[in-house]
């Protein structure tokens, strides 16, 4: 079981092959096993087939090709919405309009999603998180109809693999651990962590390809840009506001 | 696996077995295969094994028993730090001091985590999540000595299962996932979706210790209080920010 945790790939590529109902049955059902606060459930999983509906999150996930090439596309929710609603039902008050519940419920939907991606992998599938459903959250709340109170946190594609890329190189494990205290990074730390990353032939393409001098400047100048990561700060802050997650006092 | 998965339990008491090192290190090398944004691995986990650490922890976790208990704490940290260092080594200016980094980070210290979860259960350990790491999230800062551009977002507990609890009740799948958009919830949806918990014998012997009418107000009037909500939502703001990860514009 390890092994196949160990064996994760990102997969993008699918075939044409549905996945049967009683899989996708049992890796929801796995999902729901997830560890969650104080047995609350805060999540929702939008399941998208349609392909209208893809189109709509194709164009708010950057038209990465995936999410039509996908046969399930899932969106997971930071949900109090639901628990706010049985608790008015049931002659509580709720009070879950807050940041905290906000960051509780997008735990509880994160481990949600890591569960399904392993139970997916298990049974034979692929799946690729987007990184992207916290950037555009607020187009994704129009397209999937999320009321107050509920907020996209992550989302994945799933299907059956028609690909099969490389392992992704990682850092060492004890460049990610510290033990007792946090032990700050020196020069010469940094340079024995990144040694591997830094000198994969892949790398060297990337830095040709981009015409820059470190793979850091990719990130920083291309992929992860300040001003982009400003810009979708002040969006996904406002989404988490109009959703109603920051009446704090 | 998906049947590991689906038998998961919380654990809060342990045995005084020690866990072996390979088995440690196989466990902590099946979290770093979790995907991570753009394989940029911004989190850090803090191993926590020493009695005088874990008694300050406890402090910081209300106390909960199962710190003391456990042999081995991990403490998931949203890590910026680590990445930024790297940038600034290798000619390239960071620009991660904001909320999306700081949500893109804390995605990644989950996934991590819930990968060691699944990868701990498969080599017999149990593990019980601490809900705490973000109400006190500026103690453990200070306990495990956490620069800016790091923060808890999560903790869990390890070691060899020492009681065989029951399976925790879910709620039913099709009550936590909308097909195609979000289906909002009638009254009777409530009603059907809580049954089994509400019928629980467990459920029942709550209300009477707690002496309320309804499951739902042990949650709002006792164990999730709005003004407790509010004062751990400011907290945790506060600390994001002190951490530096609010510089959106």
């Amino acid at each position: 079981m390890i092994d196949r945790i160990l064996s994760h790939r990102s997969i993008r590529k699918f075939t044409n092959a549905e996945i049967p109902d009683d899989v996708l049955n049992k890796i929801l059902l796995a999902g729901t096993r997830a560890s969650t606060t104080g047995n609350m459930q805060v999540y929702s999983i939008i399941l998208t087939t349609n392909q209208i509906q893809k189109e709509r999150l194709w164009q708010s996930h950057f038209k990465q090709n995936m999410v039509l090439n996908a046969p399930i596309h899932l969106t997971f929710c930071a949900d109090f919405n639901r628990f706010s609603l049985w608790c008015k039902a049931r002659k509580a008050e709720p009070g879950y309009d807050n940041f905290l519940s906000f960051f509780t419920a997008a735990i509880d939907a994160l481990l949600v999603s890591q569960n399904i991606a392993i139970a997916a992998e298990a049974e034979g599938l692929g799946i690729c998180y987007l990184g992207t459903a916290t950037y555009n959250a607020d187009q994704i709340i129009e397209i999937l109809e999320l009321p107050k109170l509920v907020i996209p946190v992550a989302a994945m594609v799933l299907g059956y693999p028609d690909e099969t890329p490389g392992l992704t190189d990682r850092l060492p494990v004890n460049g990610v651990i510290h033990s007792e205290k946090y032990r700050n990074y020196s020069t010469s730390d940094l340079d024995r962590i990144h040694a591997e990353k830094e000198g994969l032939a892949q790398s060297m393409e990337l830095l040709r390809v981009n015409h820059t001098e470190t793979l850091a400047q990719i990130f920083t100048d291309k992929r992860y840009a300040k001003k982009d990561n400003q810009f979708f700060s002040v969006k996904y802050l406002k989404t988490i506001i109009d959703q109603g997650f920051m009446n704090n006092e």
